[in-house]
C-alpha cells in the first residue's frame, strides 16, 4: 500500500493523496490514533463510509460465553470481547441541505497525513455535492499523549464557490450499527448494543453521555464541548438522548468564509468508582482542555513526541521505504503504550477489534523490549498490570493444580480467555515471557524500586508455576512435558526447547532477587531449598538434542516427524491452519513461527555460535512464517549467523506488515508486534545489541549491502547511549555526565565514557550460503537491486500482492473464528 | 443394585419386588427392551412418574450445531443426537375417574421381571386408589425379536375388591415433554420437540402418527392397533391428533372381572422412501403383528431366545450374581445388535440417550466379538453398517489429508460427530478396531462372501489410512505421529503402542485379502507395490520399549512423563477428568482405561509372556478406571499373566457395571460394551480363548478360585464348539457332522472331531504377587470370601456404594458436556 501511488515515501509522515474506498478497513487501522488508553480509529470525521468504526478504552470489554460443544475441566466459560464505546470523532456536515459524504457529489482532492511528530491525523478534502456546491472540509485529529482522558479535533468547514447554508453536527454516539460479525450467535447478540444507557444530559455547552455494560459492570462516561469560530451568524443548539449527544452549528457562508469548530472529547470508565466520580473525572478533564485550547493541546503533543524522537528515532540510510516503516511503527508501538498504565497493550493497540481486542505474549516479547529502552516508563507500567492481575493469575495455577502464577494465554481483564486450550493455557510459555520483560526492565533500567515491588513478584510467582510444572526424571534432568511453545503448528509437546530455555533463565531469575531481596523473599516464604530447587531445575533442564541430524529438536521428537509435504501444498494453501488440520500440522515437522530460532534470539548465550548456524539453517527450511511475529526473530538470527541480506529481507516483511498489508487483515487493527519488529531487527539484528542476565549489554554491528548507515539511541540505566553504524565500523556514544558505561562489542569490553565516543571496527563475518525456506515461502527479495526484483517478479507491489477478500473469506470459512494468537 | 433385596439372584430373570422411585431412572434402563431396531427404556405403562421416557428408532437422529468458541479447519460443524420418538408404550388408567399413578394410593405389591428366555418384561401391581378402590394391573411388554418392527403389550386391569369404573387409554405420543439437559440452549432448541407432524388419522380400528425431522429430515411412523377382551361391556373411541393418537376403552368391571387389551405397535423410519411407502410397510407390519396375535409373538420370542441361549449361553458354578448378571449382560447385547441390520451398536444400546446415542469403536472392539462367536449374523450386519458408511470416511480421510477411510469417532449416520479432537479425530485407532473386527469375523466365520464384499473394502481403505498417516523414519521404522490411543488421559502422541499394533496387523490383513482376491484387489486398484508398502510399515512399525524400566511404553516418552500424585488424589476426585484438566493428565502417567494393556488382550502375539506380565504390573499402577471399558481387558490380561483373582475381581466389575450402577450414569443408559465385558472375561480370559490372524483358535482355559466350573460355547466356522472348564481340566466338544476342528490348548495342537470329546489338563500358572493399583483404585476383593470383603468395608453392596447424585452433579458441572468416548 505504502508502494501504492496514493502513499508516496516520506521519511515523517504517512500520507495518502487519493481516496479509495475500498481501502478504508485498512486505513481506518493505519491511521489510527491512540494514546494507550483511548483509541479512535481513522474513520472519516462524517462516520460515513466505513470500514469498521471504531472507539476503544483500553479495558473496557464486555464479557461473552465461550460455547463448546464438548467441554473439559477447566475450560473458561467466558471470554471478553473490546467493544465499540462512544464515538466522539463524529463531525457531520450538511451543505445546502445535501450530506457531505464521498459517495455522492464529487471528490476534487482528498489528502490524509499521519505525522509522526506532530501526532495528529489532518485532513483535506475539497468536495462538489450532488447540486454543484464546492467546499473545502479541513480537519485535525489528535488524541492527546499528555492529557490522557483527551481528544481533540480542529474542524473548518469553508465555502470555495459562493454562499452557501452549512450546518455542522457535532456528536456523540453510543452503539452504532456495526458491520456483521460471524461466528455463534450468542455472542453477536451480547455484542449488539453492548452499552445500556446510564444518564445523560447538556449543561453549560457540554453535553455526555455515561454508560454501562450489561456482563461486565463497567461504566463509561464520554462528554463534549466545543469552541466555535465563524465570522458569519452562527446559531448552535444542543440536544442529548440515551445514545447520542449532538451539537449543532447552523451558518451561512460566502466564498472563502470559513466555519471553525474545535471539539474536544474526554473519556472516563471505572468498574469501581461511583458515577459521580467518573462524571467528575470527565468534566475536570474536559475543563483542562478547554482551558489549553486547540493550539495549546496540539503544542503539547508535539513536544511530547519531540522528545520521544530526540531519544528513540532509529536513522537509517539506504532505505528510504524502511525508514518511514519504521518510524511509522515506532509512533504506533507508541500510541499503544505510551499511558496504557495499569492496563494491557493489546495485540492489535487500540486501532481494531481483531482478536478481540486481546493482550498475548508478545507485548512482552516484542513491543516491551522496544518500549523497555526507549519509553521505560511505559515498560513499567504494563508490568504492573500484570503484577495487578497476580490474584487471578494465582487462582487460575491453583485451578489447573500447580503453585505460583499462571498468567493468560489472552487476555483482557486478566482471565483467560482461550477457549482452545491446546494454543491457549498449554502455552506456558507466557510465564517465562514476562519474567523475561520484567528483568530486561530492571537490568535495563536499574530500577531498584520496580524490581523489589513489582519485578520480585512477577519473577517469584512463574519460577513457582515452572518448578511445579516440571519435574526431574530419574537423572536428574528436568522435564516439561505437554506443553505448546511459540509455534502454533506445534503442540503439547515434551521439553519444548523455548519454553525450557526461558523457564530455565526464569527460575534463574527468581533465585537472583531472592538472594538479593531477603525482606521481599521472606515475605513471600522463598526459603534457600526453594532456591535451590529453582537452581536444580535451571542447572537440569532438558535441551533436546537430535545428533543425528546435528540440530537442536524444537521439542522432544521433533526432528523425527514427518517434514511438511511443501511441494504438494499450492501457494494458495497458506496460511496451512485455514486449509488443514491442526492434527495434521501438530504431527509434522513444519513451523507456524520462529520458535527454536526465537530461544536464540532470546537467550543467545545458550547456544554456540555453530549451534545456531545449523539451528538457523535447518528451521528456516520448515518456517512459513503464518504468523506476523516470526519475520522479526528470524531476521534477528539471520544477522547473527551472516546472513544479512535475508535478515534484511526480513525486515521489510515486519517492517512493511501493516502499510503493505501482507497478512490481509490490517482492518481488524495493526500488527503492533510485528511493527515493534522493525526497531527490534534494526537494534538487536544490525545492531546486535544483546540483553543476556548478569552481563554487560553486548553489541554486535553489521549492516546488510543496501544500508549504508545506521543509527539508533538506546535508554540504559537513565543514560542515552547512541550507536553508530557505518558498514566498516561502528561509534558509540553516551551523553550527559556520570560514570561509564560498560559493554561489549563483539564479546570485548568497551567502556564509553560521556563525551568520548568509541570508534571499533565491524568484523568481517562468516560467509555462509543463503538458507532455503519452504518453496514459495520465501521472503520478498528486497536485498536484490530493484530491477532484478521486478525481472524475478518478486518485488510486486504490496498493493498488487494484496487481493485480501478472497483469501481471507476462504480462510475465515475454515477458521471461522481467530486462531489463538497473532 | 441387584444386591440389594429389592433385586434377588436368579438365574434366567431380572426381577424387582418392591418399586423404588428413586431408582426409576436406572431402572428404566435396565428392563429396557430393543431389537437393535427399535427400543423401549422400561417406563411404567402410565408413563408417570419416569426419570426419562425413551423410544428410540436406531438411526433416528436430529442434526444440532456443534459451537466453537475457536473453530479450525476440519472440526465438524453439526452433531447428531438420538431422538426420543414416538411413545407406543403409553397405557394410561382411570380408575372411578382417577389416574392409575402410583404417587398416589397405596401401591400394596409390585413386581417387574425381564426375562431372559422370554424376551419379555412383565409387570404386576396390586394398587388402592386414593378413593380406595382396589385395582390389579397386570401387563407383559416385548420388542419383538422376530417382527423387526413390532412391539407389542398384553395389558389387563382387574378389580380386586368390588365394582369400578375402569377407563383405559392407550396412547401414541410424540414429541413428549423430557427432564431438561445442560449445555448449550441452541442445541436445547433442536432437541425439544424434534418432530414436526407430517399426518395422523385413524381407520378401522389403526390409529398412526407421521413425522419427520426438521433438520436430518428423517420420516418417522408409528401405528397402533388393539384386541380388547372383557366381558363387561366396553365403549371404545378412538381420536388423532397431530402428537397424539389414543384409544379409550371404558367399562364396568365387577370384583375379579378382567380387562384386558392387547396392544400392537409397528414403527418405520425412512430417510428416503415416500410416505405412503413407509406407510404401507408400517400397515404391513403391523398387519402381520395382529394377525400373529400376541401368543404368537410371544411363542416366536421365547423360541428366539431358546435358540439363541442354546448356542450363546454361559454357565458358571460358584457365582450366582456373576451368573445372572452374565446372561443380564448377553440378552442386552442381543438386544443391541440382534435386528440392527444396517444400523450401528450404539454405546448404550437403544435403552437411553446417553453419549447422544452414539455408536463408538467400543461396538466392534467390546460388542463384536461377542456377537461374532454367537450371533455371526449380527456381527456382520454391524459391520455392513460400516461399510455403508464408507463414502463418508473416504471423504473425511481426503478432508484430513489422507488416504483411505477415517472412520468417525463417535457417529450415528456415519458423519464424524467428536468436537474435541485430540480425543475424537486423532483417536484413529477406531478405523484398525474395525479392520480387526471385520478379520476376526471372517476368520471366526470362513464366511467368503462377507470378506469378499465387505472385508475387502473395510480392510483395504483402512490400510490406506494408516500407510498415509505414518511415515518411515531414516532407520526405515515405521512412525504414526500424534495419534491418540484408547486411554483418553493421553493424547496426541507418538507411536501409541495399541495404535501401532492394531494398525500393523490391519496392514498384514489387508496385503492378505489382495494377495487372495485379485479381482477385488483390481477393482480397488490395490498393486503389488501397496501391498508391499504395507507389508513393509508392518514390519518396521515403532514399538516403544522403556529398556531402563523394562517395561513397554504406551506412546513414545510416556514412562518419562511425571507419575501421578496418587496419593494426593482424594477419593471424591475421580473421575479425574471432572476435576483435572486435560493438559494435566496428558502429560503425566496416569491411564484412564486399558492401552497398552488392551493392546495385549487384542493382539498377544506382539508379546512375550514375560512382557505381558511386566507390562500389566506396570500399567496396573496407573489406571483409575475412569472409564467402563477397562476392567474387562484388566480381567482378560490379569487372568493371561496368572492373576486369577484379580481377574475375578474386574470380571465382577464389568458383570455389574450397570446392575450396581458402578459409574452412576445407568439412567442415561446401559453399557452395552462393560455387559458385552462379561462374556469376553469368562470367554477369552478364564477360557483362554484368543483369535491370532492365520492361526487356529487358542485355548487356555484357567479358573480362579471362586469358580468350580465355567461352560461356553463358540460358534466356528458354523460348528458349535463347546468348552467345558473345571478347576484342574478341560473338555472340547464339538456338535454335528463334519470334518474335525483344529485348535490349540496352552499351544499344543488339539484336533477335535464331532462326537469324540477331548479332555486335557490345566497346566500350573505361575505364582506372581498380586499386581497394585492405584490408592483407592482398586477393584472390590470379590476374590475375598464374603465373611472378608464385609469386615474390610469392600463388600458393601453396590445400592449402598451408589451415590450417584451428588457425585455426577458435580462431574456435570465441571464438564458440562459427555466426554469423549464411553
Amino acid at each position: 500500500m505504502i508502494q501504492h501511488p496514493a502513499f508516496p515515501v516520506e521519511p515523517w509522515v504517512l500520507r495518502e493523496t487519493t481516496l479509495h474506498p475500498e481501502m478504508l478497513p485498512q486505513t481506518e487501522s493505519l491511521f489510527a490514533l491512540a494514546n494507550g488508553h483511548i483509541g479512535w480509529r481513522g474513520n472519516l470525521d462524517e462516520g460515513e463510509p466505513h470500514g469498521l468504526p471504531g472507539s476503544y478504552l483500553n479495558g473496557v470489554y464486555e464479557r461473552r460465553p465461550l460455547p463448546y460443544a464438548e467441554a473439559g475441566f477447566g475450560f473458561p466459560e467466558s471470554g471478553e470481547t473490546v467493544i465499540n464505546v462512544t464515538n466522539g470523532k463524529l463531525i457531520r456536515l450538511l451543505v445546502d441541505d445535501e450530506p457531505f459524504d464521498i459517495r455522492y457529489g464529487e471528490l476534487l482532492t482528498h489528502e490524509r497525513v499521519l505525522d509522526f511528530r506532530a501526532g495528529t491525523l489532518t485532513r483535506r478534502a475539497d468536495w462538489v455535492s450532488p447540486a454543484g456546491r464546492r467546499i473545502r472540509v479541513s480537519s485535525v485529529r489528535l488524541v492527546s499523549l499528555t492529557q490522557r482522558s483527551i481528544c481533540a479535533i480542529s474542524y473548518q468547514v469553508e465555502s470555495l464557490d459562493g454562499p452557501v447554508r452549512v450546518v455542522v453536527q457535532s456528536e456523540l454516539v453510543t452503539n452504532e450499527e456495526l458491520p456483521p460479525r460471524g461466528g455463534d450467535p450468542r455472542v453477536a447478540a451480547v455484542l449488539e448494543a453492548p452499552l445500556e444507557s446510564v444518564e445523560y444530559g447538556a449543561v453549560d455547552g457540554r453535553a455526555g453521555l455515561m454508560h454501562r455494560t450489561r456482563h461486565s459492570d463497567l461504566t463509561v462516561s464520554a462528554a463534549m464541548q466545543h469552541a466555535v469560530a465563524c465570522d458569519a451568524d452562527t446559531h448552535t443548539w444542543t440536544e442529548t438522548r440515551p445514545d447520542l449527544a449532538r451539537l449543532t452549528v447552523g451558518t451561512r457562508l460566502q466564498q472563502g468564509q470559513p466555519l471553525r469548530l474545535v471539539k474536544f472529547v474526554a473519556y472516563g470508565w471505572s468498574g469501581t468508582r461511583s458515577r459521580p466520580a467518573l462524571q467528575d473525572q470527565v468534566e475536570g478533564g474536559l475543563t483542562v482542555a478547554a482551558q489549553t485550547g486547540w493550539e495549546g493541546l496540539a503544542e503539547e503533543q508535539r513536544a511530547y513526541l519531540d522528545d520521544f524522537w530526540a531519544r528513540a528515532d532509529v536513522e537509517l540510510e539506504g532505505d528510504e521505504e524502511i525508514q518511514q516503516a519504521t518510524r511509522f511503527g515506532m509512533f504506533h508501538v507508541l500510541q499503544s503504550g505510551a499511558r496504557a498504565e495499569g492496563r494491557p497493550i493489546p495485540a492489535k493497540g487500540l486501532s481494531g477489534n481483531g482478536y478481540d481486542g486481546h493482550s498475548f505474549w508478545d507485548a512482552e516479547t516484542f513491543v516491551l523490549p522496544v518500549l523497555t529502552y526507549t519509553i521505560p516508563d511505559a515498560a513499567a507500567h504494563e508490568l504492573r498490570w500484570r503484577q495487578s492481575t497476580l490474584p487471578g493469575a494465582l487462582e487460575r495455577a491453583s485451578q489447573l493444580g500447580l503453585r505460583g502464577a499462571a498468567f493468560p494465554w489472552r487476555t483482557i481483564s486478566g482471565a483467560e480467555c482461550s477457549a482452545y486450550w491446546p494454543a491457549g493455557t498449554a502455552a506456558f510459555h507466557v510465564n517465562a515471557d514476562i519474567a523475561h520483560a520484567a528483568a530486561q526492565y530492571a537490568e535495563a533500567t536499574g530500577d531498584e524500586q520496580f524490581e523489589r515491588t513489582t519485578g520480585f513478584d512477577l519473577l517469584v510467582h512463574t519460577a513457582r508455576l515452572w518448578s511445579s510444572l516440571g519435574h526431574h526424571d530419574g537423572g536428574g534432568t528436568f522435564r516439561i512435558d505437554g506443553v505448546t511453545g511459540p509455534d502454533e503448528y506445534s503442540a503439547i509437546a515434551d521439553n519444548n526447547i523455548f519454553t525450557n530455555v526461558m523457564a530455565a533463565r526464569n527460575m534463574r531469575a527468581a533465585a537472583d532477587v531472592a538472594q538479593r531481596y531477603p525482606k521481599q523473599a521472606r515475605e513471600l516464604r522463598v526459603t534457600t531449598d526453594e532456591v535451590g530447587a529453582w537452581l536444580a531445575a535451571a542447572d537440569g533442564i532438558v535441551i533436546p538434542y537430535d545428533s543425528a541430524r546435528g540440530v537442536h529438536c524444537q521439542a522432544e521428537g521433533f526432528t523425527e516427524h514427518q517434514v511438511w509435504d511443501f511441494a504438494q501444498t499450492s501457494p494458495d494453501e497458506y496460511p496451512l491452519l485455514a486449509h488443514f488440520p491442526y492434527f495434521d500440522l501438530y504431527r509434522k515437522q513444519v513451523v507456524k513461527q520462529a520458535d527454536l530460532v526465537l530461544a536464540i534470539q532470546l537467550c543467545p548465550d545458550a547456544f554456540t555460535e555453530e549451534e545456531k548456524a545449523r539451528d538457523f539453517e535447518y528451521y528456516e527450511g520448515l518456517t512459513v512464517r503464518d504468523s506476523s511475529l516470526s519475520a522479526c526473530s528470524q531476521a534477528v538470527v539471520a544477522a547473527d549467523t551472516g546472513h544479512l541480506d535475508l535478515a534484511y529481507d526480513y525486515l521489510a516483511e515486519t517492517a512493511l506488515m501493516d502499510l503493505a498489508d501482507l497478512e490481509h487483515n490490517t482492518r481488524d487493527g495493526l500488527h503492533i508486534a510485528a511493527l515493534a519488529g522493525s526497531w527490534i531487527v534494526l537494534v538487536q539484528g544490525f545492531g546486535g545489541m544483546r540483553y543476556c542476565p548478569g552481563q554487560p549489554p553486548s553489541f554486535a554491528p553489521k549492516l546488510p549491502a543496501a544500508l549504508t548507515r545506521l543509527t539508533f539511541t538506546l535508554i540504559l540505566r537513565g543514560r542515552h547511549l547512541r550507536v553508530e553504524v557505518i558498514p566498516s565500523r561502528v561509534t558509540y556514544i553516551l551523553d550527559g555526565d556520570g560514570p561509564p558505561l560498560e559493554i561489549t562489542h563483539y564479546g570485548a569490553p568497551v567502556t564509553v565514557a560521556p563525551g568520548q565516543p568509541e570508534t571499533r571496527d565491524i568484523p568481517p563475518l562468516p560467509a555462509r550460503p543463503r538458507p532455503s525456506q519452504p518453496p514459495g515461502r520465501e521472503p520478498v527479495r528486497r536485498s536484490l537491486p530493484e530491477p532484478v526484483r521486478r525481472r524475478r517478479g518478486q518485488g510486486t507491489s504490496p498493493a498488487e500482492r494484496a487481493q485480501p477478500a478472497e483469501k481471507t473469506a476462504r480462510a475465515e470459512k475454515a477458521g471461522k473464528a481467530a486462531p489463538a494468537g497473532p
